[in-house]
């Protein structure tokens, strides 16, 4: 090994091999991987790159869909070791913790203590802190609890010249300052490297209470949504499953759910006023529902969720998929859904959304034959249309996945030049040498 | 007049002397004034002023504690007048206003489709929205529903050059490029004119239930509102008052809640379960409490907060008042009343500390004589001692009135060079000519 290198760089075939991508499909090719056994080693490959201007791309579990974390060029940093849940304090209800704490840890660990890590992204069982922070990742329960920009409080953060600062608070509430907490959150790792948080915690709900609802079309089920509002009903999940991917739940897992109806609605209601909830939720959805079901206990809720869960799964049983993510305001939700429906039949693809309801939150996606390497034409086209559909109402090309490599020129087109510029200056005044996950984002 | 001045700017003395103070105690010194009558003009002023370099403070209503909105030179752009409520969207759940909009106003209107603006500043029956903005303002629900920042979904703003630009989003979720909106949230008018925004409005709750408990020291009452977290209950209120505090209410108003115990806390719970809330409330108290005395309806409710509503009246009856406002971990929140306790007595002056408990934010009140012109030395080393306190107790010099004129220097000693360096990268960044309110945060 000849090659100029940080300390403890790795070139090994089969240590970059994986750090390559992550789950958008996307793939680069890294010079070689430091794998950070400790804050100080992190410090020492951004002092180094920095003095050269070389690329760092940070990286959790590399489970993002929109290219955040894949390579192009430079070193990766990978802080999955970095994983130590460093102290949970129950009075305080806050949990300070490394980037590489994998999410569902540290919300069992919250458990032990009555307390709830609210951020639940899909992939929480395999994802890192750091990777949720790095996209704000959302999850079912925004609706309700917000997303992961809502429960960090604080950030501890080496910056691109391996200067390591604290940002934020480890209190309730804080406005000294700005906020470069939240600037942080979301920046995909183009403003500093994240290696710690200081995160909200939240009382446990002990009580919960899930419905599934069958309706005759997407725009029934959406309008049974609204009318939640309406009652005053602050629902914790709303989850929302169109013809398609009732239909493909079916094939695949030998079921009848898409006889019944045209969309499956699940909601649920947490806390000590879940039976009223749960009541009034049943009250607002039953006038236009084929069939509404309720769960109290949890083997009966998590048999009401399973056709969420089994969505995807299903989706991916039946070819490649790609995964796509529009937020829109949710008053236009099932004009959304029914639109999607006609770019499927425009372009010939399989599309199959579901959402997340309560927030306007869709997840259209598309599928491809399995002996393709890339999406073919159609599938990109269709994607396209999705996005400029969700700009045209009034919504955003991405709801809580990421810009990464995926979406750039979306992004452009969504906020415009002159925020664009902002966005450059501030890159600028965090990372002059522009090392930091270079071609991500903006 | 032959001074360059803007188109509409005024310099009479009756316009210039309102503006020339908030309710912090500063004062300052406008060359001239201009009260903004449409958006097009707030980009006049700006342009103007960014082609000359003169300072732009942009201000609201006037009711900041920190200086914020005192003028330091250069004109005075005041944005009351820019005061509509464009569009309540009750499906959508959002607002959009101008920044001149009072904060009660906006919650009035949402209360007609059953919503709530949720940021509920003392000062939210004069305060502007764009002010509430400006300072990340809080307020007594926080302890549930968060700060001002939590309900800004997105920003019409102008730059210090005076193009317009919009950040954020009008839907519920969206992770589409650097937070912009955050930042500008408690920039204090240093990075761009806020104009308008998109605000989140939730389903107001119907129900309520408010609870006030006495008990022998302070100690004991925030020992119990820590048993609270551990049965898991959520209140949307939960305040404190000390002894002197209690003293001071009795003086003024002629009642005898100080004979009764040493710390009053108040609480309330709301939505579909505060039936059942507040008797877990009850429960926690009641074992160390002198009295507990609850309400189910609004009068009743209102009586109990009587003495919170009381207090800042009944202290500035006494003396002139300097309002300070820190916060630390809750966990340190009796420590932190016990030791202001001994700041007054070591410098001989009255502070008077009442507390949002439920965030561990502080307001510790200290008096003055009404003669004095200025606070006295004992008076300014108390408050230092109080803001070293909590740094000390892990907390900051500010969690809801801002930083403005007043606490530059304790910024500086509570964030460190490294991250004031940061904040004026991103000033820069955002106003190169330094025009936006100089001399205010950092």
């Amino acid at each position: 090994m000849t090659r100029d290198l940080p300390a403890r760089a790795v070139t090994a075939p089969e240590l970059l091999a994986p750090r390559r991508a992550d789950r958008s499909g996307a793939t680069g090719e890294p010079d070689a991987i430091v794998i950070a056994q400790s804050t100080e080693e992190v410090q020492d490959v951004l002092r180094w790159a920095h003095a050269r201007g070389v690329p760092v791309v940070p990286r959790g579990a590399g489970t993002g869909l929109a290219g955040g974390a894949v390579p192009v060029g430079g070193i990766v940093l990978d802080l999955s070791a970095l994983n130590a849940i460093e102290r949970i304090d129950p009075v305080d209800q806050i949990a300070e913790v490394q980037a590489g704490v994998v999410t569902a840890d540290l919300d069992h660990a919250a458990a032990a203590y009555g307390l709830l890590y609210t951020p639940d992204p899909a992939s929480a069982e395999i994802s890192t802190i750091g990777g949720n922070i790095a996209t704000n990742a959302g999850g079912m329960h925004c609706v309700k609890y917000g997303v992961t920009r809502d429960a960090v409080l604080g950030l501890d953060v080496v910056l691109a010249d391996g200067r390591r600062i604290r940002t934020g608070r480890r209190t309730a509430k804080g406005v000294a300052g700005l906020d470069l907490t939240s600037l942080l959150v979301g920046s995909e790792g183009t403003l500093g490297v994240v290696i710690g948080a200081t995160l909200r915690l939240l009382p446990r709900p002990e009580r919960v209470a899930t419905l599934a609802a069958m309706f005759p079309t997407v725009r029934a089920a959406a309008d049974a949504c609204v009318e939640l509002t309406r009652r005053r009903v602050r629902p914790s999940l709303l989850e929302l499953l169109d013809a398609a991917t009732l239909g493909v739940i079916d094939r695949v897992q030998g079921g009848t759910l898409s006889h019944d109806g045209g969309a499956l609605v699940i909601a649920q209601v947490d806390g000590p006023g879940s039976a009223a909830q749960i009541e009034a939720v049943e009250a607002a959805f039953t006038p236009a529902a084929v069939w509404v079901r309720t769960a109290g206990d949890p083997a009966t809720a998590e048999s009401l969720l399973a056709a969420r869960r089994l969505a995807l799964p299903s989706i991916e049983a039946e070819g490649k998929a790609v995964i796509e993510d529009i937020c829109v305001p949710r008053s236009r939700l099932a004009d959304a859904v029914v639109r999607i429906e006609g770019i499927a039949q425009d372009h010939g693809v399989g599309i199959y959304t579901f959402a997340h309801a309560g927030d306007g939150n869709l997840h259209p996606i598309i599928t491809y034959d399995r002996e393709s390497a890339e999406p073919p034409a159609s599938v990109t086209a269709a994607a396209e249309e999705i996005f400029a559909l969700a700009l045209e109402l009034g919504g955003t090309v991405t709801g809580e996945h990421g810009v990464g490599l995926l979406k750039r020129e979306w992004l452009a087109r969504e906020v415009g030049a002159d925020v664009l510029e902002l966005y450059r200056a501030v890159k600028q005044a965090f990372d002059p040498r522009a090392i930091l996950n270079p071609g991500k984002g903006f």
